[in-house]
């Protein structure tokens, strides 16, 4: 559960972003370009991010040990202590809200949040199907296996429909012809770290 | 109603085609060269493939039309003409059979086709969405008014269930910030006239 990007400077243009020669997205529509070092915040329009908190529900998350690694502060508030999943949001909303966060981020995060969570903060997710097909758990998998051609990457705003809320971006996977599952989940999560933090900005813009 | 394509030779090669800068598609195996004028068949593993006859069900078709421009042979059987869905196929069946054709290839033929036509002979159609999503008669305007970032094109295969049959390709359309219906159609129909050549010889190379 993070805010936002940690430590980088992007800067926002009128047109279109498309995608690299790798992947093609739909749904960002300020170019964000990251800031080389010589680049000074005055020589243009930037806009910097800042991660406040990195929140696990499990303790043993890798992303914690990510988060520390990048001086990022970390909290663990465990699911399962809580009977309610009600009750679970509630100290959620209870540790976020007083951070005044513009976004919560996401990642990996395998539970439904009810409306006590939804109606209290804005937040996205990152799902690895082209939404609204494949919804849940096992979104890559059903996906590898379907009949389609193509699979792809969605970032969507939080609500308390299981992968549900309105899209920001999405991003396209080719199958390839007798492609292993593990290659393919490979390709799908190289397009997910390209494709969010460009989703989080859009988000940020508004 | 046609069989393959016209009067081109095409090489295959064993890359992944994966599309251009403006498309991305996903389903081309073999990679499809147009051969200019100066090869030879002798120079590169080719195949022809040759339209035999364009058919249509409504008489004023402008694909008719366009097809007489080619000198392709052309055929009319009225759909309005006959009370029963297995009639029309019946006769459909009766003067496609003998022309022992490798491939139908259907545009714009907006009829659903019963066993009787499906078990006898090996369609292809063109659908202009992502495929299961937004199947119908209206899949472009569905798809643009959907939530989703993306849009597509798929060719299946036909069976006798409405744009239900086996997937061969399938290419995606970005759709644009604040992008017209007409705009974003005419890009659908590019990518179709990209798309559709490419799949129908996959489709013959099996």
């Amino acid at each position: 559960m993070i805010k936002a990007l940690h430590n980088q400077c992007f800067c926002v243009q009128d047109e279109v972003f498309c995608g690299t020669s790798e992947f093609v997205i739909g749904g960002i529509n300020h170019k964000f370009l990251r800031v080389d070092s010589t680049s000074t915040y005055e020589q243009r329009e930037c806009f910097r991010v800042e991660v406040v908190l990195a929140l696990s529900n499990k303790k043993d998350a890798y992303g914690l040990v990510r988060a520390k690694n990048l001086g990022i502060k970390t909290q663990v508030l465990e699911s399962v202590a809580f009977k309610e999943r009600v009750e679970f949001d509630k100290n959620l909303v209870e540790i976020l809200k007083p951070l005044e966060l513009d976004l919560c981020v996401l990642a990996g995060f395998m539970r439904i949040l009810t409306p006590l969570f939804t109606h209290s903060l804005k937040a996205v997710n990152i799902h690895p199907s082209l939404l609204p097909l494949f919804k849940g758990a096992h979104g890559i998998v059903e996906s590898y296996h379907s009949a389609m051609k193509l699979g792809g990457v969605s970032v969507h705003f939080v609500n308390d429909e299981l992968d549900g809320g309105e899209l920001i971006a999405q991003g396209v996977v080719v199958k390839r012809n007798g492609e292993s599952l593990e290659s393919y989940e490979a390709r799908v999560h190289k397009l997910e770290h390209y494709l969010y933090p460009l989703a989080v900005l859009e988000a940020l813009k508004g």
